[in-house]
Formats: structure tokens, sequence, C-alpha cells
């Protein structure tokens, strides 16, 4: 899912401005004023409201050339990495995942072994975090593409993770490390491997949604977060602009894989602070939850920073070093349709 | 969506043929065991049952150069008929339809005014007949795509229309006409224009999902359905082939409009035949639930033929002409793949 709180680079059909034009046409007032629809379109799933009960729906494409690269042949990655960009966006809104719908867009010529590696790659990651494939279209296309859509539902009723609930006072979290999925990349890319460029790799190839740990935030009494997938100033930024507040967060508090420093060493914080696809939580919680959070949460979250500030119109995000100085990262985020 | 009952051409990477490798490959036989999920791939919509209730998902994706042509720059047209071939999914299960995510592929270079066009006609297929859309995502891509994935409720609580459950004995029918929007596609290829052509363009442009007949003949009784997407005898060949049935229909009962006929003359039977995106109702149904439709729904139906014939492994459909002899139509119905 895509939002629409900004973050253009002003320059052609950027993303965000394509959204904002088109919520801005019509959609958006109407989906708030909407009854059975209880978040629309700015937060990582929609929640809706059906005769049957609430449920959340989201939707991801990824195509070829842009999001992944047909040359390299790894297809059973290509599908579970498309299941999970799917799955992190029911976990961030602290749901349970359950149906998906894909689509799949077929050049001429393709290989039915590519799908059948594809598929079994999807399913894979759907078995091992939830949700089922029920269905699908398959269409002629130039360019290859695939499109995901996922069902979930509330891990607790009526209660979920969003964009727009973050508080002052409140301390800023995310979970595992950041940056090691942009890391891979560059492994990639850089042709050389060793053991630890290969756990990159692994990274970005395999990352993990964070379902569970996103349930157990919301039944320890977490309310806002999203999921890292454009990179962590980024997206925090969203939160910072749904919720109108300030946030600081400190350089030196950003988790990073020990693989990751040995591999790129300075540039670790930069991928940690910009790289996508990490598909880590961030989230914004009284200091009083973080203390009461289990045990075995705790363990997997790190403490980066602050709501510093409340009616921020438009939100406003810093990032500071050790000395407590105003850094600005290199590169602030992906935008699909101009990075 | 689309279904594995079948149908491949034998040449090349099929629609069908993959559908068929991939279900076969793992995912249909686990579908069916599926508590959650009571029709899978194989219906228009598959039908699953969540922790509050039993909903349908759909999806349909359109490409440049396949579905439809960005050259022709009907926008409002194309986004309308995108919504139409999901809402008609759903009233072909005789469902009611709930919220909508739209995926767009959009290329570089692509007018914010080209997509809000295309938003404007999507929408306003969904306020006339039901949906509303509720997110989704924007990706870059070389070839402009659109991907819709619709969910819905039952008209009637755990009831729906299937393509599995024709029986012998039962009167076969359709909604409204056929052919017609296949004409129009022919008129506009022609060039040449005039006002039944006009007629035939608009039902091209701009067919009508059957939601409230859906609905309706589920209240009836009727239980066996899918909507003429593909071109009549194709579909009809899928009912026969999942409900392991032989069923003869009529050429002389098939309803043409008058306009189809006054504009291609002799060949309006192939076009209502083999034409697709008419995105009328076909159904079966014992010759009393026909008897006792209301008359505001007679009126819009007709007769064309009957189930002959049961257990049929891999089904069978017979068209005959008015001398009772077998009539092979010439093209027998769209593979988008291979088409």
């Amino acid at each position: 899912m895509v939002d629409f709180s900004g973050n253009s680079d002003g320059s052609g059909l950027g993303e965000f401005k394509l959204i904002a034009r088109l919520a801005e046409f019509g959609s958006a007032p109407e989906l708030q004023q909407a009854e059975s629809v209880l978040t629309g379109i700015g937060d990582d799933a929609a929640v809706v409201s059906t005769p049957s009960g609430q449920m959340l729906l989201t939707t991801d494409a990824i195509v070829d050339g842009v999001h992944f690269r047909s040359a390299n042949e790894r297809w059973y990655d290509i599908g579970w990495k498309c299941a999970v960009s799917n799955l992190s966006d029911i976990a961030a809104m602290g749901g349970v995942p359950d149906h998906a719908l894909v689509t799949l867009g077929v050049p001429r010529g393709a290989s039915e072994d590519t799908y059948v590696e594809f598929y079994s790659g999807m399913n894979e990651a759907f078995e091992k975090f939830g949700g089922r494939l029920v269905g699908g279209d398959v269409v002629s296309s130039p360019t290859m593409f695939v499109n995901l859509a996922l069902t979930g539902h509330p891990v607790t009723d009526g209660i979920w993770l969003q964009r727009s609930t973050a508080k002052l006072g409140d301390l800023v979290c995310v979970t595992g490390t950041l940056g090691s999925s942009a890391g891979g990349l560059e492994v990639l890319l850089s042709g050389e491997s060793n053991p630890s460029g290969q756990i990159l790799i692994d990274r970005h190839y395999r990352p993990t949604p964070r379902i569970e740990l996103g349930n157990r935030l919301v039944e320890s009494g977490v309310r806002c977060a999203m999921d890292v997938s454009d990179g962590l100033v980024g997206d925090l930024e969203k939160i910072a602009s749904m919720s109108s507040v300030g946030i600081k967060i400190e350089m030196a508090c950003i988790p990073i894989a020990p693989e990751l420093k040995f591999m790129v060493g300075t540039s670790a914080i930069e991928l940690a602070l910009s790289g996508g696809e990490d598909y880590e939580l961030v989230f914004t919680t009284p200091e009083s939850v973080v203390d009461n959070l289990p045990h075995d949460v705790k363990s997997q979250i790190s403490v980066i920073g602050r709501v510093t500030h409340d009616t921020v119109v438009g939100g406003d995000l810093r990032v500071v070093d050790s000395t407590g100085k105003t850094y600005e990262p290199i590169r602030k985020g992906w935008d699909h349709l101009n990075g």
C-alpha cells in the first residue's frame, strides 16, 4: 500500500504526488466519511467494516526491472518477497493475514517453470507467516508483473496499529536491525561475497514480515506503527506527518547488524537510515508500555528516539548525531516512480 | 478471475494451461481442503470464511495493448470497464460488492490527468453498481496496467451462484443480449459509425455488471451461474466441465440485439456465441424455478438450451441449428495469452 502523506520530490509524476492528486480528486474525503471505511488510503492497509465484521485489505505489486530483475531468475525468492511485502502491511497494522489473490502479468514465451518456482516461494512465505492463496488472474503483458491483494483480521477486535496515533512523549522504537536488505543489494551488485555478505544477501532476498511481533505489540498496548519498507527516515516522516508531531531520533541508537558494519563500514548508518525493504516495524508508544513489554518482545526492539513536539502541521523528523547535532541523511528514501 | 477447467489450445503458455499447472502444482487440492476456503480457484470469485463471516474475493487486471489501447485515450471508459470486469465476477456469484483496492502500473512521463479520468470512470461504476475504493498501490512500470481486487458479501447468507452446480434437466438461460460488445469493437475498427453502431460501441465501452439481477436470481432459487466475459461457448464449456454435464444450446434462441443484426448481418450469431466482454450472466436452473421467476426478472432473460446429460467427465457442450444439426462456432472464445 502507498500513502499520500507528501514526500514528493517535485519532479515528474512521483508516486506520492499521484496518490495525493487522486486522493484530492475525490476519493479520500469520501473515504473518511464512508461508514464502512475506518482507515483508508494513507495507512499500511485499509481497515473496512463489512456486514460480517472488521477486516484489513492491502495490495502491493512488483514489476520486472523496477522491483526485481527477471534476468536473475531467482523466482523462488521473488515469490517469497512479493508475499512478504504484503504480509508486512498486515503486520504493520497489528493484524493476522487471511486470504490472498495473485495476478500474474505474463510475457509471451514465459516458461511455466518460472511461475511454478515463483508460486512455490510465495506459498512458502504464506505457510510460514499465515495467509493463503485463494484465487487470482493471469493476463498477457509485455512486462512481467505480479500483484498480490491480501486480507487480514484484527488480533484484538477493533484495535489496530496506525500511523496517525503518535503522541507527545512517546518513545520511538524499531524491531530487529535496519539497512541489511539494502546492504545485501550492495553486496550483490559488487559481486564479492563472503559469509557476512551472504547473510545480508539473505536478508535482501528473504525478509521476514513481523506478523507475530506486530500482534504482540498490539496486545501490549502499542497503537502507532508502520513497516519500514521505503527506509526509516522516509517512513518515520509519514508517521510524523500523519500524527502532526515532531520526532527526534538518535543515529547512535539505530540498530545495525554486525555483518552490515563489517561489509560496508561507515556507510552502514546511511543504509540503516534510508535503505528500503527491511520490513521491520517502527512504532511509537509511551515509556510505560515499553517498560512493561514481555521480555521476549523487548529483546527484539531498540529505542531510537522520542516524540518531542505535538501539533506540528505536516510533521517534522530530526536525526541527531552523538553530539546532538542535526544530521542530514544523504538520501531520504525510495520513491518507486523516480528512484 | 480465471479458472483451470481446461480449454487450453495446447500451444505455448495459455492462460488456462498455466493456471491448471499452478493449481496442479499444489495449491488447488490444498484449497479444497482448507477450512476457510469454500470455493477457490475455478469460480468467478473465491468464497472464503473469515473469523467474521463468509465473503467473496476477486481480482482482474487490464494491460495496455492487451485489454485496452492507451493510444485511444478513452481513460474514463477504461476505468469504467476495469471496475465492471471485477463487479461482474461478484454478480456472477450472486454477491454484493463491498471494497476495492486498485494497483496502478504507471509508465514514466504519464500525465496525472490520465489517471484522474481513469479514476473518475472507475468510481462512477462503483457508485452506480456498488463497491468502494479503499486503497491501493502505485508502481512504476514500462507497460501501463491496472489491477483491481474486490470483496463482496452474500445477498443471502451462505448461498452463492457457482459453476459446478448444473443439474440434469436444468434449463440454460442468459440475461440481456450477447455479442454487442464484440460488435462494438468491430464497428470501432471499421471506422464507420451510425446510431446503431454507436449503441454497440457504448456496449463495448460501458458494459453493465448484472449485480442486481444476480442477487434476484439467488433469491429466486438459482444456484448455477457465471458471467459471460470470454464468450458464451467458452464460458458454458466451463460450467459443463465443472458440473460434469452435457449441455445443448440452440442457435435460434441466442438473444441478439437488433442493432447487432443490423450492423453485421449474419455474423451476429458468431459474435453472440464467441464474443467476449458482454458481462451478462449465463445460468442453469430447473424449469420450475424459471416458471416462478418474478415478471421483471423473466423479461430480462432468454432460455437458450438444456442440461441433457449428467456424469459427463470433462463436460460437453453442443450448439445446434434450427434443423437440430450440430454447429461448430468458428472461434470458441478468448484466451488472453494467445488471443
